[in-house]
């Protein structure tokens, strides 16, 4: 919380401590998250702030969204770092909304799951991750306790059947055992070995098709969840949606988003018969 | 550093506790930053890492950027977080580079500063501060005790000499006073008051030259530091630098600075032999 | 750290600043656990200290278990708490050691865990959940994170239905979905659901048998782990075995573990000869 | 408190954030405590609670201790962590509880304490001594700080006079001096060199009693305050009071106290009425 | 804020849970702070205080500064903290009030600054320098982060034009630069390398003087702030006042102030009706 | 260890990372302390420290007492810490040592303590009270929980009975119980109950002589402990000597301390053969 106001802040200080006002708008078209944030972040500086939409909803350009009260001092001192946070988290939750609705549209009816990944901002990504969350994804592993994940590192050090052994003595029976593969050789295997997710890393939608078409024939396909990860980006998204998988997953909704532009507006209290 | 991590890793418990090593590999050419964090965080978990470069330093693609010793398991539970740290440090630092690149070239000799803003993700200012400082920019205005910043919400409360008076009376002789301009009625005000900075806030490069050629020629120009900020992004930079003022401030080199791709390499202790 | 020092500790500062050496020493057979806290302890408060067995390895009594080399003050204000640690853990691990060998020799070669719960010491849940995995245990469920635990409280709120299709809903695909139940109709209409794991609460070991041979003869036992919870301790643990289920749960494993007797013996620098 | 929560709870995302009550029901006699730590932790997840009885105060069997009001998601978010506190407390003042009216009832009238040592769960200290006062008992010797202690480690170093001579030195004049005595001539001794308390560790009742003998024969017995400590149960407590001394210390209190069986219950807002 | 209560407090716990009042009375003429700190440190406590006077106010010995309510041994327990906050801290700003009220007068009208120094207690300096303010002074150089400061230290590493090259090059456009001299050439050398303010450090009240007579006769007198630091005291003060620079800085402000006397009188409730 | 750092140091960025050697040096003759508090600070920023004098040594006017080596810019960030211990507690545990000589001188023969006590920086007590325990005094009382004292809004709230009643009732057996007295009726009931601790409350040496008296012909003087405190200062110190008392506290010792004088000088590589 001190990170934006550091030791001795002169530039509040030079504002009075009269009772304010003041309205955040945003300035496009957005699906909103961080209130909560904003709202404790005014809070700690002394104001109150009320929300004008539910987390997670979508909001057109130009609306109201928050309305803060308290010393104008106060306000002044929260605003960037409750801005920062609402730009931000409402970013993600905006992308990871489209990649929602566009998945949806091309799945044909299908269930399909848009993930993010662990590529956050180091301290930061309990706020992504909801952001994700409340634009309609899946925020799947928060962290490395949340699940079994054997990687490219685990199977090249032990190789997949060991690992997969040692995976099942190791871990508690509540865990899911996922393995990434880069083959359908190794997928197969891992599907033979009644792993309980596979990814597919970094291969490509043909690829992934025929993996799922090998699977479907084997009768195993039943009896895994399917995710595929790495090169995904909003625009060749749909792509990865036609080869059949339950999960796509993209780094891209935390790392690519944008800021919502939004900005705080300051009224004096004589203004505030005209809003009521 | 237990975000990633979480209470309990089943993932990296079925990894043996052998040495080994590894290597992270950029994938693209890049201002790279963030080692030392990246360095910090593979020693608190207990592994130890030496930079092939230098913070700031250019690095082409594909080059070896970190080279790490330690136990497979100790060197896979840092891994994401050591590279959360690199590629989205690196990234900024890239572009603030570019950036400062750009308008050296445009500003024929005169010397211009290309700075961020306080746009920064909640909890990772200060990297993201030092990864611009790494990348040849100006982190500056780190909080709000750094220099007093009189802003339009300010001056709409309190009008422009009172702002200055308190701003003189408050604050420790040893800060600067800046205002933030949005009309050149202000801008002159501003100046022959004394103020130490004027920013241009959300004024087009047209008009910041109007600006400029009206405090030369009231001989005004000398006693201020002069600087844009607001609507710049990388592309339409330089049209600012032609303007003639002293820096240039873009939330974009914090906030739509892509992730570097990068990737760490495990290595059996046998292949050592091939590197050395 | 300073919780058994406080903030002056007079006793120890009668104790000249000699280099002395200590033992910690068993006193009756167990598993132990806690060395690498003991040796944080020890590290801590300036002294070193080597374990002369594996975390999770059968200790006879009268063995010797620890090493300490330090100035004598330093060493005796650790005492107390590094064998806090070391007598509470062993006590956990060697209780959880004697139900996994119990329940090994009575299931006639099928595998069942035997798993603690969430009943534990508030703040030393970390320690109690390590110390029953080196016991040989299943320390599943470590916080309400780990996965998704529907319980008597929530289905008496939503409905079975309701629950499983909110938590499919809400949950990460990487998460099972455990459901307490407290009948066997219950019992099936969550097997039927689909759900990954059912519990059995507070059942008797007959009911659970019965509600095992339902599942089995509907075709139901193979896509489902169950869990047997509530009631459970080392007496009579067996009868639960005999059930067919694949985990059984004891709260006694953290609450009621013994601690083990320890104690740290000073020695004079010149007794060292006798010991190399 | 985040231990039981972890950072993504999924398990009460299923529950509506409708509004609900709860009771905290104990299923076995007791000396209740941990009260106003359980209504912090309900208070830190959003609801509120309020106590039926005084901490300390003897609670029958079925009764209801606590009421919760809130969201049904924060009070199950809560319910683990205070039935941990309130269990594991009320356990450790049940106990003391026993021993102090058993040592009451043995003693014919003569004051006796009750006390427990500095073997207690790491982390946890604070909650078991208050637990051991709010059944009676001494939660004497809080922590290093608390008074100086002069153990056999101590005086095998140093020697009784000259471990007696530093700590009359160097600690405050505000603090009583504490010998932990393993024979009648080191207790005598102790005695004429003026300790405030002796602790008799690890010595039979019969021996204790002859040293209290002693002590009254050459007149040093009320100067002094004796205590016996090590190997005392709650079974062999009563040979202990016989022998004359001021305090019973046992590590029983906070070692081997059981877990008192409580559980919470979840109730329809229409069942409201009822209760009223 | 535990540090003045310790783990266990026997002597408030003597104290009844009763409702009172106390008052805090200060015992000589003394310009007041520290009372958002006292209020901060009985709210802690569970009472709650009200100030009669504003921070920074004049206020004459025997008054009554603060009223709190709360139960006898909430009060108790907070009582010293919160006197040692106002007592401290009043005492730094009634020292700087005086030097203050005398630098003006002895001024002629002209603007002078009162500065403390960062010699200031160990984790106390934010209280320190905020008593500095509310006394009128300066509190400037909060940290190394608030200005350039190029000590002698740095000069004898560098010598003078390589530090402010490096200062002006490394240092963000926001910052000042200072530099601390020694001796006229050095001052001389400042100022025309266009340092914004120089520190004459140790230097006599005759030889500063001259130096600010030299630099008007250069012209460049206008364009630099004028510090005076070292060995000055609140009984020196006006010597240094003549010699006609901005600001004077007297580490004696924070480490040579008198603790203001003051206590708290605790009421019986029957004595409220005669306040009233 | 930030305070004096800030986020973001320009000045000692200034500053090449070159090797350099550094010397403390007293100004004056003081009874030296705060040597392992700076060689931690310097330790922290990454140099290294070795200190010439043992804590509590009588160190005369320009001794060098601490050699440090590391990076210039280290040393250079941790200076202004390093000295602010040192000068701060040196002056505390020099005038402490001052007045136990005085009143050694003073007593002919008899033992008498020096204590300080409560009235100390908030956050800085520990090391306040480790300043006057290297002085010589008495650091007692290091917070509430150290032992019992009843205060005049103990007795005033209860009475003397009842006061002593509870704390012998609530208070550990291991704690004494102390009494502040206002008259010398309320010192003999006080003896007579059996108090261990009399503390005289701001009374003059003349009454607290006649109240020795008193306990010495009733034959009480040897039970107890005399105290004597408030309005006593190094100046008046010895006319309390002669009351006969065992314990003289004095607030000045935290309060009206000095600070020692002393500096920090840079030395270049070159200059090491010099002091070799």
């Amino acid at each position: 919380m001190s990170e934006d106001l550091g030791e001795w802040d002169d530039s509040s200080a030079i504002v009075p401590e009269i009772e304010a006002e003041a309205v955040v708008v945003v300035r496009e078209d957005c699906v909103i998250s961080g209130l909560s944030e904003a709202k404790e972040v005014f809070g700690h500086f002394g104001s109150a702030a009320d929300a004008a939409f539910d987390e997670g909803e979508f909001v057109p350009a130009e609306s109201e969204i928050l309305y803060v009260r308290g010393s104008a001092r106060d306000i002044l001192q929260a605003e960037r770092l409750a801005l920062n946070f609402m730009a931000r988290m409402s970013g993600i939750s905006t992308l990871t909304r489209e990649c929602v609705l566009s998945a949806a549209a091309a799945s044909h009816g299908r269930d399909i799951r848009i993930a993010c990944t662990r590529k956050t901002t180091p301290g930061f990504r309990l706020y992504e991750k909801k952001a994700v969350f409340l634009g309609g994804g899946d925020p799947h592993r928060y962290n490395l306790s949340g699940a079994v994940l054997i990687k490219d590192n685990h199977l090249q050090l032990l190789g997949m059947e060991e690992c997969l052994r040692r995976a099942r003595k190791q871990a508690s029976f509540t865990k899911k055992i996922e393995v990434e593969v880069e083959s359908l050789e190794d997928m197969l295997r891992a599907a033979e070995l009644g792993t309980d997710i596979i990814m597919f890393d970094n291969m490509s939608p043909l690829e992934i098709s025929k993996g799922v078409e090998i699977l479907q024939k084997r009768g195993l396909r039943n009896n895994v969840l399917l995710e595929a990860s790495g090169g995904i980006t909003p625009e060749n998204l749909n792509s990865y949606v036609s080869t059949g998988v339950d999960v796509i997953s993209l780094g891209a909704l935390t790392r690519d988003a944008r800021w919502i532009d939004m900005s705080l507006e300051m009224e004096s209290r004589s203004a505030d018969t005209n809003r009521g």
